[in-house]
C-alpha cells in the first residue's frame, strides 16, 4: 500500500461544497506557537447568564445562588450574574444579591445588555446599590448579523456601539454613583468579522469611554460561534493585541464557544497570543456545544505547574452542584471530572500504574517525604486524583482486557493485601477467566470474594496430602499490613518451622511486607495474612491463609498450597476434565476420582477474610 | 479597577508545585501556524481497539460486528479491530472476520502487539489467510517508562523495536504469504519521549523494515497520555517531518488522547505540521477521556469545505449504534452529535435564526436554487443540520429566555403558521408568561395550545363587541399556506368586505403570505388561517381564524380580534383585576362585570385547529 493516499472525494463532498475555509489573518512573524502560559488570566464565569439561557430548564432562584455560592467558594472574582433585560428572572436575581448584600467585598458583578436605550437604563437600574460592577455592552458586528439580521451598514453598527457606550455613562453617572465601575465591549461574533472592522469599532467605543490611569476597559472578542481552527483564533488575538492603542488600560479577554470542539484550545492558544482573561463555564456549560469549559482550563494550568487561582480541591463536589444547576450531567469522560477519566481497564495500562505507584512508595521512603507532595509522575495518570479530591479507589478496575497489575492493584488498595509477585500472575487467572465467562467488570469486591474462594475456602482435606516421597519445601510471604512484623502476634511463628516439620514440609524462606503506601496501606488490623508457595517435584503452588498471628496463618497457607497442589495433581488425572473453578467446587466434582486421603496432623481452621480497608 | 492583575498565588499554589511544564522544541521558522488543512488525511478507526479496552464492560462478538459494519458503511478504509494476544475475545474476533470474509476488499485491518517474540508470533497467527493487514508494532520509548516500567536503557529500548520489527517479516514470511501486509510502529508515550530518542528509534525500526517504493511504513506518533497544549504537539510533528529519512515511503501518524480536552486541536494542528494520518474513535471513546473524536474532526473539515470522505450524512443513526455498542451515552453538547447543539433557546438566538432562514429562503425563490445546494450562512447554526441528517424542528426550543423570533419559529416550522410581525410580540408575551410561571420548556405542542386558547377558542360572544361609536378597521393576513392564494377557496373572500361592514369594520389591506420555506412551509392543506389586527379609537387588538376558505377564517379573526378587545377592555375597568389568561376563562371570571352586548349580526362557526404539519 501506499504511504499517503488522499482520501477519495467521498460522499461529503456535495455538503462540502456548501462551506467554505475560514479567512486567515496575515501577520508575518507571529509570535504565539512560541510562548507559553506562565500565569493564570483573570477569569470570568458566565454560568449564570450565557450557561443558563442555554438550559431547557433555567435555574431558578435557588439554584442560581447555589451556582454563584460554588463561583464565590472556587475562587471566581469576576461573575456574570444575568441579562437582566432578556429576562424578569435575572433582573429579579441581581436584585437579590445587591439588596440582600450577599455579594462578597472581593467579588466583581457582571450583567450583559444590547446597545439600546430603554435596555441600557434598565440594566443600570438593576445594579443600583451595587459595590463592583461591570456593565457588558455588546452589538453583532459581523457582515452576516449586519446583513441579514440587522440591515445596518458599518458605520450604523459602529454608532451603536458608540451610542451604547455614551448611555451607559449617562445612566450610570446618574444611577450607580457608589459603584466601582466597570466597562466591557464585545463585538459579537469576532471570529466572523472582519479584522480591521472589529478594531475600528473598538477603538471607537475607546474614544467615547476613555480608558486611562485606573479607568480600564475589558475588550471581550467571543467565537460566539466557533468556525475556526485555533490558531486561526490565535493569529487575530495577536494581531488585535500589536494594533489597540491604549493597550495599557485595555483587558484583552476572549469568550470561546466549542462547536468544533477546539474551545479549550483556542483559549489557551488566544493567552499565548496575549489575551489577559478568559470567560466560560464549569464544565463547558453553553449554548450549543458549550462555553470554553473553566475546569479544564484551570486544571490544565495546573498540570503544567501554573496556579490557576481556583480551588479545585473537590472537584466532585463542584461537579455535583453543576449537575443539581445545570440539570445535565458531566460526560464520565470529561477531562479531570468524568467518573472515567482515572480509570485504567487494560492489563499493560494496569501494571505501569501499580509500578509507578511502587516506585512513588520507593522514593517517599528513601527521602522521608509525603507521597503527596512528591513531584507527580505517574504512567496513565495526567495529574494525582487525590489533588482533586479523587481517591485512588477508581485507577484500576477489571475487566476481560486487565492483567496481573491490575488484580495486584485492586488487593493492595481495596483489600490492604500486598501479593507477591508470582501469586500475581497466579491469581490474575483466575480473574481473567471470570471475566472472560462474565463479560462485563469485576467489581473490588468480586476480586477479593474470588481470591478467597481459590485461595481460603479450601474444603477440609486432610494434610499431607501429596508429594509422597517427595521433599517439600515452602517460602512464606507475611504480610503483616500496618503492624509491627516484630509483634508479640508473630511470636508463634518460632515454633512454625517445627510444625511444618512435622507435615514433612520444610521452611525455605520467610519474606515480611508491611507496606504503607501511598495507595493506601492496610489499616493497623487483628489479622495477619500469609501467602506461602510449596514446591516439591518440580512443581510450585500458592496458598494462603489469614488469622490473627502469623504462626497460624502460616499453616493455613501450606495447607492451602498443598490442598490446591491435590487438587490440580487430582484434575490432571486422565479423563477428568479440567476445570479452573474455585477448589470447593472442584472437590465436589472429583469426589469419585480422589485418590485415598492422609488424616491431617494439624487441624487449622479456616476463617473467612473481612474486607479490611477502603482507601481513602 | 486595574485592566490586568495577575490572579492572585492561590489555591492551586501547593498542588501546582508538583507539576512541570512540557518540553518545548526548538523549531526555528516553524511553518505548521501558516498552514491550512486542505484535504482529508487517511483515518484509521481505533473504536475496536483503544476504544473497546477502555470499557468496563467490553464489547461482546455482537457489538463489535456492529461497529465493524458502522465503521465501513461510513467509509473508514483502516480499521484496528483488535489486540489479539491481550485478549482471546480480540483474537476470536479477528479469526471470525476473517474466516467468514466480512472484510470488504477495499478495506485494511490492523492489531497491535508489543515487541515481544511470542507476542508477535501469535498475532501474526490470528492474520492468517487476511487479504490487507497491517501488523501494529509499539513499545514505551518515554523516560518514565524505561526507567519505572521496564527498567531498560536507551539501547536497550530502541533493540526491542527492531528485534520486533525483524519478528513481524520473519513470523509474516512464514504465515503471510498472500497478504498485503502493511506495518506500524509507535513509539509510545511519544509526546513525553526526547524528540531525538523518538527519531532515533524510528530510523532504527526503518533500517529493520526498509520502506521502500511499494513498502511503505506507517510511524504513528500517539500522544498516549495528552499533556502539552496542541502547539507544542505541531512543533514536534513539524521537527519530526523535518527531520524523518525516507520521508515519500513514511505515513506520518497521529493518535492523540484527550486527557487535557485539547485531542481535536491537536490533531489539526499535527495536519498542518504534516501529518497524514488520523488514529481516533467516534464520539471520541477511549481510555481516559478519550481518544480523539473521529465525527468531530471530520465535520469541522466538512464545516471548512474540505470533504472528510466520511459519510456522516446520519448522524444520529451512527450516534445511536455507538452508544448500543459501547454502553455510553454522547452527551448533549458533544459537537455536531449532540442534542442540544443545533438548539437555541435564548430571543436574540432564535430571533437572527428566523430571520435567516428567511433570507435563506429568499434567496432560494430569487435564485430558483434548492435552498439545500445554497451556501450555508446562518446565525448560531455551524453547520445545515439536514447536511448530518437532523431536522430542523429543534433549531429553536422555548423558555424563560425565549422571545419573539423563537415563537414565530416554532409556529412556522411546526405548526407551518406565518405570523404577521406585530403578532408575534402579542404572542410572544403570552408564551413567556406562559414560561415564567411554570419555569421550564414549552413544548411546540404546548406553544400551538396557548396560541389556540388565547386567539381561537374564545367564547361565543356576540358582535359587534366594542368601539361603539369608533370605527373600527382591520388588516387582514391571510395565511394559504402550501395552496394558491387565487384558489377557489378563497373566492368568498369577495364577499368579506361586505360582511364586515355589516359589523361597522372597515377592511383596510389585505396581505398573503404562501411561503413553502427552506424551514418547511405548511403542507398543502385543507384550511386557510387568517390573522386579523383591528384598531379602533387608538386601541390595536390581534385575532386569528381558521376554516376552509379564507372568507369563514377572516371573518373568524375579526371576530376574535374584537372578541379579545372587548375583553382586555373589561379586564380595564376599575376594581376589576388584570388577569392575562386564555380567552375563556377570562369571559367566565368577569361575567358578572360585563358590559350588555349586542347580537352577532354574522354567527360564525369556530373551528379547532389541528397541528398540520411537522417538518421533515
Amino acid at each position: 500500500m501506499t504511504t499517503a493516499d488522499p482520501a477519495p472525494a467521498g460522499p461529503g463532498a456535495r455538503a462540502a461544497a456548501r462551506y467554505r475555509p475560514s479567512a486567515q489573518v496575515d501577520l508575518p512573524g507571529r509570535r504565539w506557537p512560541g510562548n507559553a502560559i506562565t500565569r493564570a488570566p483573570r477569569w470570568l464565569s458566565t454560568d449564570l447568564r450565557d450557561g443558563n439561557q442555554s438550559l431547557a430548564r433555567p435555574m431558578g432562584p435557588e439554584r442560581k445562588m447555589a451556582m454563584f455560592d460554588l463561583l464565590v467558594r472556587m475562587g471566581y472574582r469576576e461573575i456574570e450574574i444575568g441579562f437582566p433585560v432578556a429576562s424578569q428572572d435575572d433582573f429579579t436575581f441581581v436584585r437579590a444579591l445587591i439588596d440582600g448584600d450577599l455579594i462578597p467585598d472581593d467579588v466583581r458583578i457582571s450583567v450583559l445588555v444590547q446597545a439600546r436605550d430603554e435596555l441600557i437604563r434598565r440594566t443600570v437600574e438593576s445594579l443600583e446599590g451595587a459595590r463592583a460592577a461591570t456593565i457588558h455592552l455588546y452589538n453583532a458586528t459581523s457582515p452576516l448579523f449586519r446583513r441579514v439580521v440587522f440591515g445596518m451598514d458599518r458605520d450604523e453598527c459602529k454608532d451603536l456601539a458608540v451610542q451604547g457606550t455614551r448611555l451607559v455613562t449617562k445612566y450610570a453617572d446618574r444611577l450607580l454613583g457608589g459603584c466601582d465601575l466597570g466597562f466591557q465591549y464585545s463585538p459579537e461574533l469576532f471570529n466572523d468579522t472582519e479584522p480591521e472592522f472589529s478594531l475600528e469599532v473598538c477603538e471607537a467605543v475607546m474614544d467615547e469611554w476613555d480608558p486611562c490611569e485606573g479607568r480600564g476597559i475589558i475588550l471581550n472578542f467571543p467565537t460566539t460561534v466557533e468556525r475556526s481552527m485555533p490558531n486561526v483564533f490565535a493569529d487575530q488575538i495577536e494581531w488585535l493585541d500589536r494594533h489597540l492603542s491604549r493597550r495599557a488600560h485595555v483587558c484583552l479577554s476572549v469568550h470561546p464557544h466549542n462547536d468544533r470542539g477546539t474551545g479549550v484550545a483556542s483559549a489557551e492558544m488566544a493567552l499565548l497570543a496575549g489575551a489577559q482573561r478568559i470567560e466560560g463555564c464549569l464544565f463547558g456549560n453553553g449554548e450549543r456545544a458549550g462555553n470554553v469549559c473553566l475546569v479544564t482550563l484551570g486544571l490544565n494550568m495546573l498540570a503544567q505547574g501554573v496556579d490557576p487561582g481556583i480551588d479545585f480541591a473537590d472537584l466532585d463536589g463542584v461537579r455535583h452542584t453543576v449537575e443539581e444547576c445545570n440539570g445535565l450531567l458531566v460526560h464520565p469522560r470529561h477531562p479531570y471530572g468524568g467518573d472515567l477519566v482515572y480509570t485504567s481497564f487494560s492489563g499493560s495500562h494496569q501494571d505501569a500504574i501499580n509500578k509507578g505507584f511502587d516506585a512513588l512508595e520507593r522514593a517517599a521512603a528513601e527521602t522521608g517525604a509525603d507521597p503527596r507532595e512528591l513531584p507527580w509522575e505517574m504512567p496513565y495518570l495526567p495529574i494525582d486524583p487525590r489533588d482533586v479530591g479523587r481517591t485512588y479507589e477508581a485507577v484500576v478496575r477489571i475487566n476481560s482486557q486487565s492483567g496481573k497489575g491490575g488484580v495486584a492493584y485492586i488487593m493492595g488498595a481495596w483489600h490492604g493485601m500486598d501479593l507477591p509477585r508470582p501469586l500475581q500472575v497466579d491469581f490474575a487467572r483466575v480473574v481473567q477467566a471470570h471475566a472472560d465467562a462474565e463479560g462485563g467488570e469485576v467489581t473490588p469486591e468480586r476480586v477479593k470474594d474470588l481470591f478467597d474462594r481459590e485461595y481460603l475456602e479450601y474444603p477440609a482435606l486432610p494434610v499431607p496430602l501429596v508429594f509422597a516421597g517427595d521433599p517439600v519445601s515452602a517460602e512464606l510471604h507475611i504480610d503483616a499490613g500496618g503492624f509491627d512484623p516484630g509483634d508479640a502476634r508473630t511470636a508463634r511463628l518460632n515454633g512454625l518451622k517445627e510444625a511444618l516439620a512435622r507435615w514433612g514440609v520444610e521452611v525455605r524462606a520467610v519474606h515480611h511486607t508491611a507496606r504503607e503506601g501511598a495507595r493506601g496501606g492496610r489499616e493497623a488490623s487483628a489479622e495477619v495474612v500469609v501467602y506461602a508457595q510449596c514446591r516439591a517435584g518440580g512443581r510450585s503452588t500458592w496458598g494462603a491463609g489469614v488469622a490473627p498471628d502469623a504462626g497460624a496463618a502460616a499453616l493455613s497457607a501450606v495447607r492451602s498450597a498443598m490442598t490446591r497442589a491435590r487438587l490440580d495433581a487430582i484434575t490432571a488425572v486422565p479423563g477428568v476434565p479440567v476445570v479452573r473453578e474455585a477448589p470447593a467446587a472442584r472437590v465436589r466434582a472429583l469426589a469419585a476420582a480422589a485418590a485415598p486421603v492422609v488424616p491431617a496432623a494439624v487441624p487449622v481452621p479456616v476463617r473467612p477474610v473481612r474486607r479490611r480497608h477502603h482507601p481513602g
